[in-house]
């Protein structure tokens, strides 16, 4: 049942000969799912990214024949609504990527028809690609988290609470916004270590955290837990999360109710969602270092052992205002691998639900900052500057403690492995704008 | 314009008598604003409660005439739609109140049409009042954050964080019940203090919180903070909420980012909206303790010093199952007053936007556990039972420091004061019900 299945055969081409370039994120092995519109005044449309291409589903379901079953899992997609379809279930999203994966494969019957229902990424306006009611982040970033509680508590950075407890909060589901939305530098109240009191004004540490986020499938109902089992079936699929963060406003109003203003004012999240089956070639064994303790039950299940982990590659760029005016491309500040997390995404839905906490279809619930185990690996600046204290080089000659306005971070992830078709997850971005003056101009 | 208008005269009386019953929480002066349906199958109305009965505004817009500009605003209502009509803002909702107010008033023409519009509250399922798609906890019990704060820090009970920053954190929207709904004791992970390492079960520490619900009504963009005046302006209108608490769970889980799974199993609200226009004769003057600091100017205006403080007064009862098998009455465990709060309305959602977060119709911010000055007014068992170790003795003999099972907490809140007719808020009630087994039963 989880095996590779022939969505997955390496050899496989499409007719969109863009899908075919190596090195493309989206190979016919992918099929994310995004909502899209190429008219300002359009309905959001729901298509499958191919190569550089947007298979349309509303089209294709009008345009194209199709095996009876898939037409009625069609529906909710070509009606733009993500939500039903991601309720549905494996199965169904198992059939579908069969039936894109068929349709969009080389000398495929329904390529002549399909055609008519491509859209150019280029000339597409992307959308959040569901209705994300809830969101909730985590912190399975051990490394992340033991890097950021070394600069509080150096002799005791990790929280004898984190080798048991997925550790989490509820984040704010209204300012989840998608690729490209510009984020304004919030204000915010914050207290300079040599002052008194604290201070108003524009966050002096705006940062990136650099997460995947989880979609969620079918829900549960308020009271039911899922065991790891259902848990592992019942998530969707992956986007790429940069949870913004200030972090002065963070370390003044954090205690003791967590973080609040310091994140809710923007989360961006990419486009595509890739789902769990594109996924499957890159499952691993999911295995704690020695001396770790053992999941209590509600959160252990030898399926979760042996193919828990998930090899997806992370990376940060960044590109400041003089960067882009000189022509320069961004550069890279840090590489890592979810595989590296110290809780796997079944335990991340078990944990939330085990209080009887209802999960509902497109909830977000992000991995936390995902840094490697080496100090250049951080996920954020607060880690790469060491808490501002030893700045980022840019090319140029720039540095960096914090981002500065006009820098634009962009997020990445992709999958490959020796006999697998490389997956990307596309890019997650956004630019910081000036903060806007307090009291409002009216 | 925030003076008394004719709404408020406590001399107004009702065609409808119940209402006119003195210690009534629904007289004509009050006019929350519910969803109810009287089957199962139906679609939920929106309704007005009138002493003991609801005026089912959908029949009222097909069956009384009303002045055109009302009309307009009585189509969301008409349609069920409470958050659409949340979103005008203070202008239709006041033009709203002046039209039932004339129509329910003894003598009304529109008495006779209205009569028929009239369902017995007895005879009503009650809904959530609105779509909650955010749920925000502030911590504005200045008591209840000292009192707790000095189990953990017998020293130093409020951090230094607590008078400069409206503490708050992010709750879990899908959640949030109506009252009624029999609340699931939830599993989950907690370490006993003689213990090495942490168990799963049950949580031995059930608690509620004794709060007051802000629904938003008019939103704001993302990037756009509201200015205290503002701020002012854009609420809507109260209810009662149970933040019901899991304190074993929490105490466990809460560091480094706040509570999670402690809370998110359940939080009740009352089905009935007291608006802002309803509390008017209940503002009183905002006035902070000698040696209190002054808010920051983002949190601070002369009319929120003038009357940012509101005279609700709050009451817990709860009923064992011992007590209801004998056929007692619910015991009072404990009053205070929302006046005591170290922050007002106002304050809580011009923080909460000050980053630029967008807040939408019907978002729920939480006051915080509403305690009073007196040990005897904790409004949560951790502080009555001085966190476990000084159980409360109900009558007949029982003690509880945390709930137990068939345990049924109701809270209640109403304002009154000399020259106003007294208003109440109805209830907000819970019954606990045994935890499910783990793993769950299939």
């Amino acid at each position: 049942m989880h095996g590779p299945d022939s969505t997955h055969d390496p050899a496989l081409r499409s007719w969109v000969e863009s899908a075919n370039v190596p090195g493309c994120d989206f190979p016919i092995q992918n099929l994310p799912f995004g909502r899209f519109r190429t008219h300002g005044s359009e309905p959001w449309r729901i298509g499958v990214a191919i190569g550089d291409q947007i298979l349309d589903l509303k089209l294709a379901s009008e345009l194209c024949p199709w095996p009876a079953r898939v037409s009625v899992w069609l529906e909710p997609l070509a009606a733009g609504d993500l939500n039903t379809f991601m309720a549905l279930g494996t199965r169904p999203r198992r059939a579908m990527r069969a039936a894109l994966s068929a349709a969009l494969a080389d000398r495929s019957d329904q390529g002549p028809f399909l055609e008519l229902c491509l859209v150019p990424q280029a000339q597409a306006q992307m959308s959040l690609p569901c209705q994300i009611s809830n969101y909730t982040d985590f912190f399975t970033g051990v490394h992340h988290a033991t890097t950021v509680g070394k600069l509080f508590r150096p002799d005791n950075p990790l929280l004898p609470n984190y080798r048991w407890v997925p550790i989490a909060y509820h984040g704010r589901a209204s300012s989840v916004v998608v690729s490209g939305t510009h984020i304004r530098r919030p204000n915010g109240q914050y207290k300079p270590q040599e002052q008194d009191e604290p201070i108003f004004g524009p966050t002096r540490r705006l940062d990136y955290e650099l997460e995947l986020g989880v979609l969620v499938g079918t829900g549960n109902a308020l009271g039911m837990a899922k065991t790891m089992a259902q848990a592992e079936e019942d998530w969707f699929g992956m986007v790429l999360l940069n949870d913004w963060s200030a972090r002065d406003v963070q370390s003044w109003e954090y205690q003791p109710l967590g973080p609040f203003l310091a994140k809710s004012f923007a989360s961006t999240v990419s486009p595509w969602v890739v789902t769990r089956e594109a996924l499957e070639p890159f499952r691993q064994p999911f295995v704690r270092a020695d001396g770790e303790p053992a999941p209590l039950p509600y959160l252990d299940a030898d399926d979760n052992r042996e193919r828990g982990a998930i090899d997806v590659q992370l990376e940060v760029q960044l590109q400041s205002r003089a960067m882009r005016e000189r022509g320069q491309e961004p550069v890279r500040l840090s590489q890592s691998n979810f595989r590296d997390a110290y809780w796997t995404v079944a335990q991340m839905l078990a944990h939330h639900t085990v209080n009887g906490c209802n999960l509902q279809a497109g909830d977000l619930l992000g991995t936390g900052t995902l840094s490697g185990p080496q100090p250049e690996q951080g996920g954020s600046l607060l880690e790469l500057s060491a808490g501002g204290w030893h700045p980022v080089i840019l090319p140029g000659g720039e540095t960096r403690s914090f981002l500065l306005d006009g820098d634009r971070v962009i997020l990445r992830a992709w999958c490959e492995r020796r006999g697998a078709r490389r997956i990307g997850f596309g890019e997650c971005a956004g630019l910081v704008e000036p903060a806007l003056p307090w009291p409002p101009l009216l």
